[in-house]
């Protein structure tokens, strides 16, 4: 499966990077960068470090500093450090430079290179994809599916994690999102509902930091400050938003689909919340009518994923 | 107990007011009007016809005849008939006119007169309650509790009923919901979440028709056509939305009880929506800071409910 990686590096899109580097099932043919858990200039040197430090070889596209129209929220230190990596020094790219396309024509240009084949895989704001869509409407044509890292649509009695209906992801361009969802290709959507199914403990942590050679000490370094935001939450361990998405990409059968019609919610207290009309309800649904059926996962086999994922992260 | 009813009669609402009349821990000092299930002039007249059908001798109040900022939506003909009572014949009130005084007036004048003791037990748009607040915001410090049949939580995988994620009531006026929800006195909401949860199936409807004398008849006759609405989501059967909250007012304990901020979103795709932050939620929720704690109905004994209703509906 050929893949596009849209990515906002992050903690955990770099154990997703990780996986795609090292599943068998994976064909990474490039990657775009975009502002999120840090800025663009971070993300992008992230993005390029991370490529050489896994031995990846592919084209490196910078992408968005900001959201379509929102203006920038604060980047999440808290979560991912001031680099991005847990505050964990990352060597910068030796051998490595970004492409000179920048993100929107470098994914029209893959969609059409790859035509039928291609996978896009987003785990940030959907910012590039959005400006990819506007850039070249004709690449839904070509894009064989998006797998999007974002919302949360209260299944599983969970809800928002930047407010209590949003997340991070689609809160940080809600109108990108709203785009994406949109238009007319398969779009299957990862959301905390599922994400946060899958939580990797802390002795999960330390085994893949223990078994797991260079990368996976590395792991569980950049893991550590990420750990201390989510104990609060978890009680001891973090979840891996990105690499979720991957694995759902490589193979949704461990998902449980839902079918309908998807918008982001642009303004107002409910901003970047996502809401999934269902196509069999007698409930009225105006402002999604006419538009593409998607699918939302609402469940997960966590222990699988989990599994895939150590496979993944200590490399044997 | 001393109630004050704000109503919109329609179907559920003259079940809820027959409660009223019936049991004996209620004691109703007053009722507002307002438009929703149908216009003002029709819930007026049906509240008055109402009041002479159930010998209940309490002075009516007009209300307000359209929401604080969004137009009117279109009357639920398909809910509650054109005449708001199933389209059943109602004699008009012979006997009975309407107070001289609006209805937020009269509502804080009878907040000021029982003061510490009426409950205000809203089962319309929530525009009179907002329009007394405006009127005199001292109120807060004189009513003992709001009982609020609207909203939406998503709990129990109920979504809206207007909207996927909106009710009826809140739809129609969210920013009269929004200034309630927020004000500084207890507000209990009665959402969707569990009027979904108390099914009145066919037999049990049948049964108050043939068991419960002249009233008994007359409920059976005007829930036809709201069962019929219904029937779609049921399979057989209706909610009796404002019975629920009639019985939560009198007697919360069959209830479970969420507490924290709500707000309603007041535009947008997702308008009308209702949305509690969790108090010790590590979340953020800055649109839901410095907001007073409210509670929210997340669970229900539904048993005892239905077997509250039948004693009022069918008088014995």
């Amino acid at each position: 499966m050929k893949i596009l990686f849209d990515t906002d590096p992050g903690v955990d899109d770099a154990m997703a990077l990780l996986m795609l580097a090292r599943d068998p099932r994976a064909r990474l043919v490039g990657i775009t960068t975009v502002y999120g858990n840090a800025s663009i200039d971070t993300t992008t040197s992230n993005a390029l470090a991370l490529c050489e430090r896994f031995k990846i070889d592919v084209p490196v596209a910078r992408g968005a500093a900001k959201a379509l129209v929102r203006p920038v929220a604060a980047y999440p230190e808290m979560v991912h450090g001031r680099n991005g990596m847990g505050d964990v020094a990352l060597a910068p790219a030796a051998a490595r430079r970004e492409e000179s396309h920048r993100a929107e024509r470098f994914i029209a240009r893959m969609a059409r290179r790859h035509s039928g084949d291609l996978v896009l895989v987003a785990v940030g704001p959907l910012t590039n994809i959005a400006l990819a869509l506007e850039h070249d409407p004709d690449i839904v044509e070509h894009v064989r599916a998006v797998v999007v890292m974002g919302g949360a649509f209260g299944v599983n009695g969970h809800a928002g994690n930047v407010s209590p209906v949003a997340e991070a992801n689609v809160f940080n361009d809600p109108h990108a999102a709203d785009q994406v969802f949109s238009a007319r290709w398969p779009v299957t959507i990862v959301g905390l509902d599922v994400t946060h199914e899958v939580l990797l403990d802390t002795a999960y942590l330390d085994a893949v930091g223990r078994d797991g050679g260079a990368e996976g000490a590395f792991i569980r370094d950049i893991t550590r400050g990420y750990e201390e935001f989510y104990n609060r939450q978890t009680g001891g361990g973090i979840y891996s938003h990105d690499a979720s998405a991957v694995a759902c990409a490589l193979d949704a059968s461990p998902f449980k689909l839902r079918r309908g019609p998807v918008r982001a919610v642009t303004g107002g207290i409910a901003m970047g919340q996502t809401i999934q009309a269902m196509p069999d309800s007698p409930v009225p649904a105006i402002d999604w009518a006419g538009r593409p059926q998607q699918s939302v996962c609402v469940d997960v086999d966590a222990s699988r994923l989990r599994a895939d994922f150590r496979t993944c992260f200590v490399g044997k």
